[in-house]
């Protein structure tokens, strides 16, 4: 890898964002089918098809930077983050359990997103690109919220179903 | 994979922060030499003695939850984190620019672990575990300055400083 300057720094964090963002429309839906709760399911749905758009975003991204399209690396972040997902759709168990599993890979996907969308939009302000900047920072925003609610539904009751799924079973 | 309640999953959450953090621990010194700017030699430097505790923290929440130390599997997502972190050691160009995607590295794995922490957290107080709920607190506490932190030295100084050397550069 060779970073000579900060503008090689914000193709290199688009790049690795751009195969992030692919991987990630390509693990989504099944993570989706995994979930058993009706607004983690639709939670995780609805931020597929936000991804779609943010993979769309990168391509303009690309564009207004004047990147070539010669096949980025694989963020290997992401492989591993998604591997991690996949072990959880495919768990056996308590559904609340693996509810729980699912929230928690799926928020470490969207902290991965949110670093590296601040980062990317932090140095397309710095060097005055800014369409690019526009456009970083309205998925970051979107990410953010993405974030937000998935911790909304995991303790605005599913976790407490959880809990009380164990005390139910513990009983009878 | 077997969740069969929410105490597996938070059992999972930590085998999973042990590896990430053992991990880290071994990586973060390379960081810390490959960095030029002072401030953020000193800050990689601080979060590995930092991180040192936390995987003592680990196992005192390990312990008081009764986990069994068998040897967990490998955390995928923070040996990717790592390897792209390795990447950027390696690579050669201008000091800010190498600075400036080291500190994009960093504060991935940094969010990585604010959303594992948060989620173990959450798990931890709802269950109960009120001694580990606080141990992972302050630990969450600790990620969240140090990235901020990360932030700081970025947009106080750094970035600019690259983009002023790059101008100077053109110029001469």
């Amino acid at each position: 890898m060779r970073l000579q300057s900060l503008e090689d720094v914000l193709q290199e964090q688009i790049a690795d964002l751009h195969s992030a963002e692919t991987q990630l429309v390509a693990a989504l839906p099944a993570m989706a089918d995994a979930a058993s709760d009706d607004k983690l399911k639709q939670a995780i749905r609805q931020h597929l098809e936000e991804t779609r758009e943010h993979v769309r975003r990168l391509d303009e991204v690309e564009r207004g930077l004047g990147m070539s399209d010669n096949g980025a690396e694989e963020c290997e972040a992401m492989a591993g983050l998604i591997r991690e997902g996949k072990e959880i759709v495919s768990a056996e168990g308590m559904p609340q359990a693996k509810d729980a599993a699912l929230i928690a890979a799926a928020q470490r996907v969207e902290h991965y997103e949110i670093a590296a969308y601040g980062t990317a939009r932090a140095l397309a302000g710095e060097l005055g690109h800014d369409d690019a900047k526009d456009l970083l920072g309205a998925t970051l925003d979107e990410e953010s919220h993405a974030n937000e609610l998935l911790t909304k539904i995991a303790t605005g009751g599913l976790l407490k179903a959880g809990v009380n799924q164990a005390a139910h079973s513990a009983t009878v």
